[in-house]
């Protein structure tokens, strides 16, 4: 496969505002969190998370105090993220654009929940992946809302290998996952 | 735009191993990671970090002790986090492939090292983008090697507006970015 240069203008660059980076760097797919705790279950949406370890499986992930969920993880300690895939983005964007505290997003939205392997939090039936999550370290959780999962049991869908995703750049503007290839060095 | 369902299975799921989440969730595009101190500079791959706040801008990321970046960086207090677009992603490979230890990679590979405004670690002339960094907390560095940066100054190359990107998902395999588009929803 020839990777085309396509219209890069990488000779001019233009100053650009610093709280906006998240444009090009924000680009994971975007993933939706369920949780529970005594008798409330919610999902949000997130995309601000990265892998932080193999083994144990850590993800690091931004979870702001204001999301109704935020209590539910705290609380529980325990989460699911579950991977949708793009033909589910409406419901996806659905999910971000109301709230737990004044809406049962499972049954509003149309979401499956199936009771998880683990931890007390639902996994999403609908979902590409689920991986279900115990908070592994609460040391950031006070400073910048961070929470360090580890993920203690995963599920993922038998095909395809590599789901299409969609991943959040702010302003209603997602990207799609597109090809997937394999590339080696030239050296 | 119809989001195609594709082959989507989610019926049937498997047990997934929980070290191998990464091939899902680590799909941010691929960035090179400048540094510089006394001396010596060096370009490193990096696929595992995270926006973490917009004021301030605030990017956490994983830098392992193993890399020959991890002293410039800590010493320094300082780097560039430049993003590659799709044409040149075999010199991305190329520079992932190799220690700064023993190479100079900007000479070996082919990229241009130019004067930052504010930070001493050089901009990729060839990347798209070059976010100047400096370390805004050292907490988790010695606990996790997560370093989170504040990004102080931003380069963006005027077109396009959204770049085709890489992004790694382990064992060589890169997912490209796909089309951009607008999601709004249903509700």
């Amino acid at each position: 496969m020839v990777l085309a240069k396509d219209k890069i203008q990488t000779k001019m660059k233009k100053d650009f505002p610093v709280e906006d980076v998240r444009r090009f760097l924000e680009p994971t797919p975007t993933v939706l969190v369920t949780s529970a705790y005594k008798g409330k279950q919610n999902i949000m949406t997130m995309g601000w998370y990265t892998v932080m370890e193999f083994v144990p499986s850590l993800i690091g992930c931004m979870i702001t105090g204001s999301n109704y969920s935020f209590d539910l993880i705290y609380k529980s300690g325990e989460c699911v993220i579950n991977i949708p895939t793009a033909h589910i983005a409406k419901k996806v964007v659905a999910v971000g654009n109301c709230t737990g505290a004044d809406t049962d997003k499972f049954a509003e939205i149309g979401f499956t929940a199936e009771a998880a392997s683990i931890v007390k939090a639902p996994l999403i039936k609908e979902c590409f992946a689920s991986f279900e999550c115990k908070i592994h370290d609460r040391k950031l959780i006070n400073t910048y809302n961070f929470f360090i999962f580890e993920v203690v049991k995963a599920h993922v869908a038998t095909r395809p290998k590599f789901p299409e995703t969609i991943a959040y750049r702010g302003d209603s503007q997602f990207v799609l996952s597109g090809k997937n290839i394999k590339i080696h060095s030239d050296k």
